[in-house]
């Protein structure tokens, strides 16, 4: 389903960039299929399409559809992986505006996944004439921005339905056994789902974490799992023909040989946060040890009038992988203009996907030109089964790599560092050393 | 008005960055004064803010009155710098969901920046029951995704008001004496406002290109030149306590030191497309000759849960400059919980801002161990007169340092590339055997 083209990199890697990584790849791939690499137990992403909770499934959708029912809007409370992932597949199949063009059926506002008061202001403000709901979702429930998102938004509710009729309302995605909110949800009587202990934030997008808000956005999250179950098995088959066999070698490869930055390119403004959630994906995951790809993302052809001359011509340390889906879901006829003011009536008549793809075939040589290796994905289109299978491809891809780099990357020691010195600097009981050394160092 | 720390990179700078470069900094600032530089004809930027067409300002305040009466929604329709200072704006200084939120007092929908089918369509459709008015911005009014945008809105304009009204409602901001979308405009009676020859496109915003379309969103476009005009006098003092000199050279040093991805940080929603404006300034202006600090930006905290493991402990290759805003327009006190579930209750009462600061503070600290320099630019609060200071900022650091780094900051010669590639695919008359070439390459 995921078509993967490395032909326009060729010319910037050895001949040999795949065969002489199978057996390296056939070792990566015996690690991801049984676990026995490095983060091994947080490999339960791989056969998640096949193995998924088929009752928890059902009751995913059930609670979805009681929510767009009794609700005009959800709050959806998380961070990181319990964010991005959401966002990222509503925004790709319905649309970026999906609270101005209701696609969704309800509005999804995504928060707790920051410290802004103005954007939490904001979010109070657009929900407080309607009816809504909340998924607060948090494997421990002590994180420090959904946990205060959540205090806030759940006073809120009960202010409004009384505290009865919220506990109704709150749907907590969090651990099966033991944490902070599973045990008030336990005592509340929320409905629960699971964050599975075997699958980091950064790969949950398919469990729980992200197919509530999903499927309440409308979208059909049972073609989601399809889609994800047909990359699974295609990629699950060893060799060179392996499209994600391929895009890791030659990532690798490039990597190797001293590219230092990954540029993810897009087409489309629905796109954007696709971008975002790969950038954790494959940022977390391989940026550690001092090592990794930095993961960048433009939007085409808008980026081209901004990040196109430092593609085109800056420092030579990038590599670019553009997405491709093969359909739109309409069409625009450019119109004839009898005066021909612009001098694009060559073009009249044309569909605009034409002209899209022409741009996008010409950039792709010229950054070549330019000296900058290009890589192409081509999925089907944007509807979920695609997004399904896009999703895990990419997954995919990221194990693969990550072993081919020889980190763990399944792991994110470096998150904790900036936590570490915010509880100091909030007053954290416990942290009164680690306060006082900070604020010495800040001047303050 | 705009303040510069440079604190937290000094541990990675050499004593003297600063002063070893007074010279050079002294050359650059005579360059950007005087026009005599590389590039020297596009500063018109530089005394800007003193200099504007005073009449034109005034037909822009009363334009804008005029499309706030008469439209419900407002289509911008252009690229890059035609595009990214007027969202940077409007975004920071109202909301990124101004058309939700209906801050603006009309809808804003910025089209012509792509070739996406169904962006297009999903602008159609949003003001299809609307009265509406376009603000078409092009030098030349060829730029291919522009021209096709203004064909398909113009016939639509025309549908539902007749190609009398419909000139009424389309404002050009054009050359000033030639091109395509010039001509169009006088022979059509279109009211027009002027790109300026000496001003390229990424330092356009505040030229009729980005007023136009601010001053519609309702921002006050007389306290954005303001601020301006503080930071445009405040920089012109030469020495070494200037801030943009301060700036500069730290960007300077730690790009010679061996510094390659400038990440700049910002905390607050808004603030996204400010970033994207930025990344065109810095990266187009820099990015040439094999040189310049790739452009990237971070919303955190919440990218802290994506980018921020590649940050503490990937590739040693970044810096980041943090923009801070002094101070919110809310407040929201964090909620007491009696039972204390997620242990915060050592915030509760405390202002939701506090914590945000908390967290800038021990992330700086945490980024610096990790081996990233930090740099941060203040600025009192998301107004419109502390943008138009922090744009000017932005502009004025962008001219210095390109000059240190001895390149042309004003031009974008590799712009053209993907251009002269796509006209060819698409079968523009002249580039009959581009085309051929090209396709042979790409195997089709």
């Amino acid at each position: 389903m995921i078509q993967m083209d490395t032909s326009n990199a060729r010319s910037f890697l050895p001949a040999d960039f795949l065969t002489s990584r199978l057996d390296a790849l056939e070792g990566a791939r015996q690690k991801l299929e049984t676990g026995s690499g490095l983060g091994g137990d947080f490999t339960g992403w791989v056969h998640l399409p096949r193995d998924y909770d088929k009752e928890e499934f059902a009751r995913i959708q059930a609670a979805a559809q009681r929510i767009r029912q009794d609700s005009q809007a959800l709050v959806v409370i998380g961070i990181g992986g319990s964010y991005l992932g959401a966002r990222a597949v509503v925004e790709l199949v319905n649309s970026p505006n999906f609270n101005l063009t209701h696609k969704n059926g309800l509005e999804i506002y995504f928060a707790g996944n920051g410290l802004s008061t103005d954007a939490m202001l904001e979010v109070m403000e657009l929900i407080r004439d309607k009816d809504w709901s909340i998924n607060v979702i948090s494997k421990s429930g002590t994180t420090t921005e959904p946990a205060v998102a959540f205090r806030i938004f759940k006073n809120l509710l009960e202010e409004k339905y009384g505290k009865e009729e919220a506990r109704k309302r709150i749907y907590a995605t969090t651990d099966a056994k033991r944490g902070a909110l599973k045990g008030l949800a336990d005592a509340e009587g929320y409905e629960e789902f699971v964050v599975p202990d075997a699958i980091g934030g950064r790969y949950s997008v398919l469990t729980a974490v992200g197919l509530l808000p999903i499927a309440c956005a409308g979208v059909d999250i049972a073609a989601l799992m399809e889609g994800a179950r047909e990359s699974m098995e295609a990629l699950a088959v060893p060799g060179a023909s392996n499209p994600a066999w391929e895009y890791a070698a030659a990532r690798h490869a490039l990597y190797t040989a001293g590219k230092k930055i990954e540029i993810l390119v897009g087409y489309e403004p629905s796109f954007r946060f696709f971008g975002e959630w790969w950038k954790q994906l494959f940022g977390e995951s391989e940026g550690k040890e001092g090592k990794g790809l930095f993961p960048a993302s433009v939007e085409f052809t808008a980026d081209l009038h901004s990040m196109g001359q430092y593609i085109q011509e800056g420092e030579r340390l990038m590599l670019e992988t553009v997405v491709r889906f093969q359909k739109s879901s309409g069409s625009i006829a450019i119109p004839h203009d009898p005066d021909n003011v612009d001098g694009l009536n060559f073009l009249a008549g044309k569909d605009l996907s034409f002209v899209a793809e022409q741009a996008m075939r010409g950039t792709v040589l010229a950054h070549v030109d330019g000296g900058v290796p290009n890589m192409m994905v081509t999925a089907p289109g944007r509807d979920a089964k695609s997004v399904g299978a896009l999703i895990y491809f990419c997954e995919y891809v990221c194990g693969l790599t990550g072993y081919l780099m020889e980190i763990n990357p399944f792991n994110q020691p470096g998150v904790e560092a900036y936590k570490n010195n915010m509880y100091a600097l909030l007053g954290k009981p416990g942290y009164e050393d680690k306060k006082a050394e900070l604020e010495a160092r800040l001047g303050g």
